[in-house]
């Protein structure tokens, strides 16, 4: 997606050789306007799949989700990382390891809202290491639901959890894939 | 907002008498068809008030807020309940008790996404003892920015925080104020 990459070039920050701050328009200060050039992008990608439900995870996926859900015509639910005392009942629960905030998480959807007749898009701002994508398929997989599949802004290439997220069969949506980044040379993208 | 109300009746779950459950469309399943109609309501009662910039909380107050942005034609910010290594810099800081959670968090805005020339709105799903909010109005004075007012959807008027920040001269709108609420006789509403 050329207006997402031109907009990393622009505005993204490196820092070492794998940390990409986009808070700027992506995930602390958040440019609805972009995000609904990318909701349009994924409806196109995912045209004729009958997604019926976006999943996706707390905190910053959940802005994205819900603009990009606004082209799906369909609701969002997000996985919560916490327990609050105001779920009650039985839920799917999974762990996810947080390799930004290094921590393990257990992460929580309440069964009420992910079940068999529900075709899921999974939406993340990041694929890095694919931790937190892959405890949402997991939760997929418990539900008994159908998994679409996965669309996310921006996947650092060079990391494995794309490859090994795509060798499982999940078809993953990367609209700006980076292959490489350097503070010098900046961000390179794969195509 | 009586479409809110009406909602929340048909939907809205009461735990005791003081926990409301709108889990299924407001905080965890996200009706994104309602948020946009919460959006052109907060646009009609903060009409002409020059709003630049939408604040809110993680985690459940960031896709009602995306979407309300959208009828603001302005971006939001969030602030984060923790500190990660992709925030470098200055930030503001303030301290929230959470009621839900039983704990106290730091949160966190950069200071690249806030400053004097902001008119902000604040955006929250619910306002019951008003932490949430006064840790937000807290950030936005450390920037030196002008706040237009607060945006709620559920407010727990029999809670003391909605009275407590207007009395400070905040303006707070809250689309549905729950004036009392029980399992046997379900939401009572202000007005």
């Amino acid at each position: 997606m050329e207006l997402l990459k031109e907009r990393i070039r622009r505005d993204g920050i490196v820092r070492g050789n794998d940390v990409l701050k986009v808070d700027s328009f992506l995930n602390h200060q958040m440019d609805v306007k972009l995000f609904e050039e990318i909701g349009k992008e994924f409806a196109r990608r995912f045209d004729g799949c009958g997604v019926n439900k976006i999943l996706t995870i707390e905190a910053s996926g959940i802005g994205i989700a819900c603009v990009v859900a606004q082209s799906f015509g369909c609701p969002v639910v997000f996985a919560k990382k916490s327990k609050t005392k105001n779920i009650a009942g039985e839920v799917y629960t999974t762990r996810v390891v947080s390799f930004t905030h290094g921590n393990v998480s257990e992460v929580i959807v309440s069964k009420d809202f992910l079940g068999p007749e529900d075709r899921v898009l999974l939406i993340d701002d990041f694929l890095a290491n694919g931790a937190a994508l892959e405890g949402l398929i997991d939760i997929v997989h418990q539900a008994g639901a159908t998994l679409v599949g996965a669309g996310i802004v921006v996947e650092k290439a060079f990391q494995p959890g794309g490859d090994r997220i795509r060798a499982k069969g999940v078809r993953v949506e990367s609209l700006a894939r980076v292959a490489s980044m350097s503070e010098e040379d900046g961000v390179v993208f794969c195509d």
